[in-house]
Formats: structure tokens, C-alpha cells, sequence
């Protein structure tokens, strides 16, 4: 099977600053009309990054969902048209007031592919030197540094749910747990 | 730091199907006043499901939001009410026609926290016996069983990208990687 829905209409019930709701009309392989309802978001960047004693840097803040702080990899939003590479070491300078030596591509994923369309891009990160804390206007957040294996840890037991941050974590661990 | 963000107001620009769009007013800790805008979903549950000669059963199905064919664990949407449990179980067995002897919870992600609500349960299954597909209408998707060996590999190479599976197969590979 191959196929593509072909769209019949859209509308926007919603723009906004991080995202917009379309609403399209599509036509099914039977023939048959559907409605899809889409999230689209410009898309995610986050860092995996190690100090020299291999800890991670990781960020508390609350999240307004669930209404509760959650730990996660420092990350942002990548801003329509903006380098995703370039906007993750900008966000992990401006979260935890840390510039990497060493800064890689590390994956990316599709948070939730029935209705949205943000891509997350990982990166890695390691030989940092300090550069000072910038947050943005409105961004509360403490930065924490925690060892690999208690992260880890913390990500097998479900205390860190965050897609990304448990992608990047066991990513990690699977490349390099032998070693 | 320890904060919840106060609700002033919500509005609601759109109720759909499967997500509703939720924009709040909140007041920072700082005292000044932000908006806040909320995917509501009533959360996804999937299944890491392993036949007897330890092949994944995959499908491939057309996701609109990025126009593409990708391939993930079966699952599907949770109802409001309804038992999560229950519905990786239901969703596995109507999408892939098998029903597991074994069936377990193995975790939960958030797949976007900074706008999105929806919480992704993970269960694990195995001993698995057919019973029949049956999709839903307007559901079109292709059954694939893939070795586990080969999964992990798409999952490292980035071919599969979608955060639930990713997820699965990772922490799967970690707990019984060394067995």
C-alpha cells in the first residue's frame, strides 16, 4: 500500500505564537471525504549535554499541560526559517549558561504523528565552557546537573517522561552502554 | 523553585474530534500576565508486541500532519474514561489480529510537553495468538513483522522516527540488551 491523502480544503480555527490549528478535508482511498485535525509547529531542538565528569545538564521547569516541573534536556523552539543546528547551542547557552567544544547531530523524532507536525532535533554536546545564563522573558527554569547513570536511572523507572530527554538517554545508553 | 502558573481565563478556538485547542491566560511568578496555548488530547496508548521468534509487529500507515508513510508500534487514542490498559490491548489486536498471552504496562512519555497534554502509555506484550483485524473505518494500514535486531538498527539509523516506538524499542534493548 502507497498512498498520500489529497486535500480538499483546509481552514485555521488558530494561529498562534508556537503553533496553528488546520483543519483540512481530505480524501480517503476509498473515495470517502475525512476531516484531519493538525498541529502544526515549526519544530523542536534539544541538547545532550556532558560536563567533563559526565554528568548531564538538564533542566527543571514547570510545564503548563500537566501543570507540574518536570526534568528535561535544555531545548527550545525553532523559529520558521532559523538553522535548527544554530538554535540548539543558542539554547543550551541561553538555558544553562554553557557553550559546547564538541557539537553534534544526534537524531531526531515525531512526538506524535497522528495530528502533529513538529519535528524534535537532538544534538550532543561535551567540552563545555561556561558563557553565562540568558533566559528569555517569561522563562523560569533551574538547571541541574545529574549523572549519567542516576539519569538513566530516573528514565527506567518513569520519574522522566519527556519524549525527547528519554530518546536522547537511551540512545546514549544503547551506543554507548558497552564502553 | 517550586511554581504552578495561575489560570486567569481560558478560551477554547476549537473543539475537535481527537484535540482541542486551549488558550490560557496565566499569571508568571514574576506578576505579569502570559498566554499559554494547550493541545487538550485524551492520551495515546501503543504496544511493543513480539511474536514467538522475536519479530516486532510494526505498521506502516500514512500519517497526514507530515504527508508520509512511516512506521511505528501499533496503537492508538484513548477515549475519555476509558481504561488505558484495556485500549493498547483492544488497539493491538484490532489493528495487527493478534491477542497477547502476556500483556504489560512498560511505561508512559510525554511526547511534547511544552504545548501538548497527551500522555503516551507503552505496554508490552508477547505470547501472541491471532484473533482477527479489525479496522477501523477509514483506518488503511499495512501489518509488518520485523525482526527486533532489525527494528533497533531502524531506530538508530533515524529511518524510524516516530517517539513512541523509538522509545519502546530503546528501553527494551537496554533492560534485556545484555540477556
Amino acid at each position: 500500500m502507497k498512498y498520500e491523502e489529497k486535500i480538499l480544503s483546509s481552514e485555521y480555527p488558530f494561529r498562534g505564537r508556537i503553533l496553528n490549528l488546520r483543519h483540512d478535508t481530505v480524501e480517503l482511498p476509498n473515495g470517502k471525504t475525512s476531516k484531519r485535525e493538525i498541529v502544526e509547529h515549526s519544530g523542536g531542538v534539544c541538547v545532550l549535554a556532558l560536563d567533563e565528569n559526565r554528568n548531564v545538564l538538564l533542566v527543571r521547569q514547570y510545564r503548563h499541560p500537566y501543570r507540574e516541573e518536570i526534568l528535561e534536556l535544555p531545548a527550545g523552539k525553532v523559529n520558521p526559517g532559523e538553522d535548527h543546528f544554530e538554535c540548539g547551542r543558542r539554547e543550551l547557552e541561553e538555558e544553562t549558561g554553557y557553550t559546547p567544544g564538541r557539537y553534534e547531530y544526534f537524531g531526531e523524532i515525531y512526538p506524535s504523528p497522528g495530528y502533529c507536525s513538529e519535528i524534535i532535533r537532538i544534538y550532543y554536546a561535551d567540552e563545555l565552557k561556561p558563557c553565562g545564563q540568558h533566559l528569555d522573558e517569561g522563562e523560569f527554569l533551574d538547571v541541574i546537573r545529574m549523572p549519567f547513570p542516576e539519569v538513566l536511572e530516573k528514565v527506567l523507572s518513569g520519574e522522566i517522561k519527556d519524549a525527547k530527554t528519554v530518546t536522547a538517554i537511551l540512545k546514549y545508553q544503547v551506543l554507548q552502554g558497552g564502553k
